[in-house]
């Protein structure tokens, strides 16, 4: 049931009119990327494919659908068995992808190529606009870990599957504990202020904090005054002091000053995490500070800036009869501003990066493949570990061209293009 | 588990310091509104509440969380039956609110209400940032229906709450089943694009739809171009059409064109209805248009390039025992930019909009109290239905001065401050 009426209404009509098995081809691809990006990071097909398996209505759906009349009586007999038994083909979740590129391409019957749209779109939309402004923050980051803590803004599932996409771009912890335990991602995360102001003071607090957690706990100390918070913090916890905290003012102006004073103490091992309002560009801002690791909220999981990739899942071929030797013809809409290319697309990467696709099946010698066999006859054949996703986008936008990973506002680094 | 790691070390930290059970005050606030806002509208409190109230850990959790160190043992020995045991006071849902109202008060055992935060705030900030977004574009869209159409652009389950909030806010309908099976909400759409280029031609396509679902339905008109378009939808259909949807190109132009020519064509009382990109700006542009229905999917979902309301949720008093009736300290956060006001706050409107609030309690004679009790003692006491939430928030809309209701750009119209 998580799909839109109209998809239910055309599918009723295609069990009326007869095609609703036609053999056809869907395509899920971006226009173009958000503004400023020059490149986009799949993310989500992981989460997508159980749920594509999954997929179907109970008797309960079928029987509100009859009464609200999104579906026709015959509609309805073909549903309560209904079933994804077609084929599924997608770029490996963690690959980059740039306007145009065929991300993922569903394969089999009109009808069940159809319901899909909906859930196929929200999962890749919202996932990889995560997973893309996450990547960024990581190649802002360098080699200094990124702590995922947004929960708090965003809805608490779409936290869940946020912490997942933020791993797979790179982040290197979860503020999390549902996403945390689902999918095996390390958690963080020690104290807010509330824990300062509850006790009587700040040294009780980090007493408390302490006692219960150890001396290789984190210190939040700008609850009153960052230099006596970070005083308090090394009499209490000793030189040895884990990590301090500061989620509030001029993060480059204090991590400098709390350096240099944690050294003064003798903490010199003691790392400096900072949090507040971080983004990718706040982030390489920081490139100079003494800042060993960053904690992103609200940034992350809301795509900084662009909540949702704009992708699309459109109908690119279809044949007059069921079967996968039936003889497609290729579609596309012509109206101003929304044309998108018609047949079924085969994608490669060249050497340089750049994309490119043919309607033929084909791939040139000098390029490698981009699709991989995800979903064969409606059993699932790709199904990879988080870790190897996160290695895999870590190679993919490693070998990208410098220019394309810069963190500034540019344009696409490459536009997915039929072959000439 | 829906929490961040950190809650769960402070708790630890109150079971080992012997804090937990002490009385304490919470409250969600905004510190500001998104930019160019002139008020937000609160919502998710619905959702919100049975989810604090099933709020707990299970044993294979409560094994996870000791596994990572997120908890000692013997917190992990009251986190077995942990219920919330306290009140909850919240403005509600639909009440509009500005920077500083207290929108939500949790008051009871330090630790209960210490780890609500990351559930309170997920929900608020999502449902609220969507509902803030979609009362804008009511205003913009005057008597003329929104349908809520933007299940494709967020996650699967924000989806379902968008739908809600875009409700309860003033849509009027919403193309997402689960949401309207769910929340009984009104379920729009008939068909895509695929649908008219799934079929030898557009003629066809109409036939199809029409033998289907009746004259009564919406023809998708934008596929090849509209004038044919719309020709071909008045043969097929007859001058009786329910309506045309307009999904691309210059939607002031292509509506007027499309009601002259339905109207040539004597289909007077066929409705036109445009989607593609809408939201408040575009929605107040297209004011002179002869629309009838606006379809609004990305903004409303993703809260107008807003999509977290900001709310945070902090510790304003606390008292050094258990008990409703053991002496609160306020407190508050000293650190820069992010100072707040301590103390439980009693919070009012008066007459021409403006919110106030008090420390003590008291509610002027001339104002009407803003919040209402929604738990006490663990109980739920407030639980409106959503067309009851609805028809709530239209009348604190319409009741709003002219210029808050102002759907261009400006400033917060009133500022919830202490009594002087």
């Amino acid at each position: 049931m998580l799909t839109d009426r109209y998809e239910l209404t055309m599918y009723s009509s295609f069990v009326e009119d007869g095609s609703v098995d036609d053999h056809s081809v869907f395509e899920a691809f971006a226009r173009r990327l958000p503004p400023g990006r020059r490149y986009g990071l799949l993310a989500g097909l992981g989460r997508l494919i159980p749920l594509i398996a999954d997929f179907g209505f109970d008797e309960d759906e079928i029987g509100y659908l009859l009464q609200v009349g999104a579906i026709t009586p015959k509609a309805a007999d073909r549903l309560a068995d209904f079933r994804f038994s077609g084929d599924l083909t997608a770029y490996p979740e963690g690959e980059i992808y740039v306007p145009g590129s065929p991300v993922l391409t569903a394969e089999g019957p009109l009808g069940e190529c159809l319901l899909l749209e909906t859930l196929v779109l929200s999962v890749l939309n919202h996932d990889t606009a995560v997973a893309s402004a996450a990547a960024r923050m990581v190649t802002a980051a360098g080699d200094r870990p990124i702590i995922e803590m947004g929960s708090r803004r965003t809805h608490e599932m779409s936290a869940i599957a946020a912490t997942r996409a933020a791993y797979l771009a790179g982040f290197g912890s979860t503020s999390n504990l549902a996403g945390g335990h689902l999918y095996d991602i390390p958690t963080v995360g020690t104290v807010a202020h509330a824990f300062i102001l509850s006790h009587e003071s700040e040294r009780a607090a980090f007493a408390s904090q302490v006692a219960a957690l150890g001396v290789g706990t984190t210190l939040l100390v700008d609850t009153y005054d960052i230099e006596q918070g970070i005083r308090t913090a090394v009499e209490v916890a000793g030189s040895g002091l884990g990590a301090i905290r500061i989620d509030s003012g001029d993060l480059d102006i204090e991590s400098r000053r709390a350096r240099a004073l944690l050294d003064e103490l003798g903490a010199t091992g003691t790392r400096i995490v900072v949090t507040s309002d971080l983004d990718e560009y706040v982030i390489t801002a920081l490139g100079a500070a003494p800042i060993d690791g960053f904690g992103v909220g609200t940034r992350v999981v809301t795509g900084s800036g662009h909540p949702t990739a704009g992708m699309v899942y459109k109908l690119v071929a279809v044949a007059d009869r069921p079967g996968a030797d039936a003889p497609l013809r290729p579609v596309a809409k012509k109206a101003s501003g929304k044309g998108s290319a018609g047949g079924r697309k085969t994608a490669y990467r060249r050497g340089d990066g750049s994309e490119g696709f043919t309607l033929d099946g084909t791939v040139p010698p000098d390029a490698r493949p981009l699709q991989v066999p995800v979903i064969r006859g409606g059993e699932i054949v790709h199904n990879p570990a988080l870790d190897e996703i996160r290695g895999y986008a870590r190679a993919v936008v490693e070998a990208l061209p410098a220019s394309a990973r810069d963190v500034a506002d540019g344009t696409p680094f490459t536009t997915a293009t039929e072959e000439d």
